[in-house]
């Protein structure tokens, strides 16, 4: 089993890639939900909704959320009638939210509601929230402190972060399946995600940084740090504002107590040859995707370098891209 | 002031006439909330929702429900994730239920609720629930015992039904103002609607019979059925099942304890004369609406009818009509 750490956006497009060059099995996405929120009385998990919605083939490639094609006439309305209307929902995406949101009414957890869309959007992989638990991220900032929609969405990441906070994290227990399937791993990806606010509402979730120091799988992380900038949203300000500097380095120490191989751009090889050790393998590639090829590209490159950090670490034989190689897309 | 009790559709339709012939602060409208339902964990207000609808000139004249050119998406989607879909949501219609419903969880009463949306549509008529307590219609049929709108709308009011009950209604107060309308009203209107299922709840709620055989005000009804069958929907076997007749003169005895002016269609002429008596004046006009010209007209007809009993009761003098038509449309 192959186990993916990941956000919205730009893990979504990994997660999408690695969908295609794995046995439909043997994928499981761990999704951040520190994002979520109630909006208009439903709740909405948008990370969860970008990995189904990538997985099921829906994710629009133009927003890079929310639904292809989808028409915002609900919303429309609702800006007429005086509601909120800074977060977007669309007509069709609303579905999913009114779904969910009855299934939680009817007292399923979050992962059970998860599994239940992941199985109506016909999906082979496994999506997994962190957490069934509430666990929301918050910004101190100079605005006060924000929720993360609020601080993404609504002031579009335009105000000064002093301070990340986690509420919840502390009570909040993994997801049924997440320790297991970190322990049960072939390999662990984490996609390139903030480090900072799609990553770190996972690892604040006790016990799950824990299996990850545990485990025998090895762990890699593809950069979301591409020549020093993120390639989209505030991971470099928010990296700074975490004391880490905002490169790849940066990204290795977000991990460092798990982290066995490191993908970074090749425009990063430089610094790469600096941040190598007997710790930690750093490898270069093409890592902005912008078509399918380069999505799979990645995955396969990524699953390759976890391959050879096994046998380099000589616990497991070479097989998590052998079974990969096996279903081509 | 000019009190309306009605349901959905045809009813609508009258109070959009008497919107456009009376002076905008005029018009008071009591509506039936006995098909309310939670739907999609929305809560619905099917005969609300019609009213304000119509009144806000945003009624599907199609339908006959739901707002003008809305597309169905949302529903679409919904009916592809298997969830419920015999009850039809229109994607701008979902706008008011999610603002209904995200009123109604944050503590306003569903009168304060059903004013908030009133405002929000810009409208200067009052729109008032029958209760701010749940009332539902629960029709005992072949099939069991269903809900207004699983009889309505799922079996197509296709099963017969052997009994009737408001469930709730022992226990329902009228909403704020219901009983005061009716004490001060200048004329009260029975719009053309059901008399068991659309107005029959209204009048289960305790209190609210009891002031309209009080009240001084005229009280006048537009015959829902005409030429011995209902203009639409399932009014006829349903007055059969409570006992009274298919005919202008089931209408009569409905209302019968409260009643003064019956108003009905120029092919019943030959039963309205046959109906008349001393405690009820039976006046005849064309009462199908189709253009906004007919609704004008019947709300004018009607509103007269009213001022000369008035007159023959000598209780009022004739301002029902002179203030109406001070602000023709």
């Amino acid at each position: 089993m192959i186990v993916v750490f990941t956000g919205g956006t730009g893990g979504a497009k990994l997660v999408q890639g690695l969908q295609q060059v794995l046995a439909p099995d043997r994928l499981t996405v761990i999704v951040n939900t520190g994002d979520d929120l109630d909006w208009w009385g439903l709740h909405v998990s948008p990370d969860i909704d970008s990995v189904l919605y990538a997985l099921a083939g829906l994710l629009s490639s133009d927003r890079g959320w929310g639904v292809e094609g989808d028409s915002f006439r609900c919303l429309e309305r609702m800006q007429q009638l005086d509601q909120p209307s800074w977060f977007s929902l669309g007509d069709l995406d609303l579905a999913t939210h009114l779904t969910r949101t009855a299934m939680l009414r009817a007292g399923k957890t979050l992962s059970e509601a998860t599994a239940a869309l992941a199985a109506k959007f016909g999906l082979s992989a496994r999506v997994v929230p962190m957490s069934d638990d509430r666990v929301a991220t918050m910004l101190h900032t100079e605005k006060g402190t924000l929720t993360f929609q609020e601080y993404f969405v609504r002031e579009r990441h335009q105000v000064d972060v002093c301070g990340v906070r986690f509420e919840g994290a502390e009570q909040a227990r993994p997801a049924p399946g997440v320790i297991e399937s970190i322990e049960c791993a072939d390999a662990i990806v984490f996609a390139p995600s903030n480090p900072v606010t799609s990553i770190g509402p996972i690892l604040a979730v006790p016990g799950i940084r824990d299996a990850l120091r545990r485990t025998s799988a090895p762990v890699v992380a593809v950069s979301p740090i591409v020549g020093g900038a993120a390639v989209s949203g505030p991971a470099g300000k928010l990296m700074e504002m975490m004391g880490w500097p905002c490169s790849i380095a940066g990204v290795a120490k977000a991990y460092e107590d798990f982290l066995d191989v490191l993908v970074v751009d090749e425009s990063d090889e430089r610094e790469a040859a600096r941040l190598r050790s007997d710790s930690l393998h750093v490898v270069c590639t093409r890592t902005i995707m912008r078509s399918a090829e380069d999505k799979q590209g990645l995955a396969r490159f990524a699953l390759k370098a976890c391959e050879s950090s096994t046998q380099r670490r000589s616990t497991k034989s070479g097989v998590i891209l052998s079974a990969a190689t096996a279903q081509p897309s």
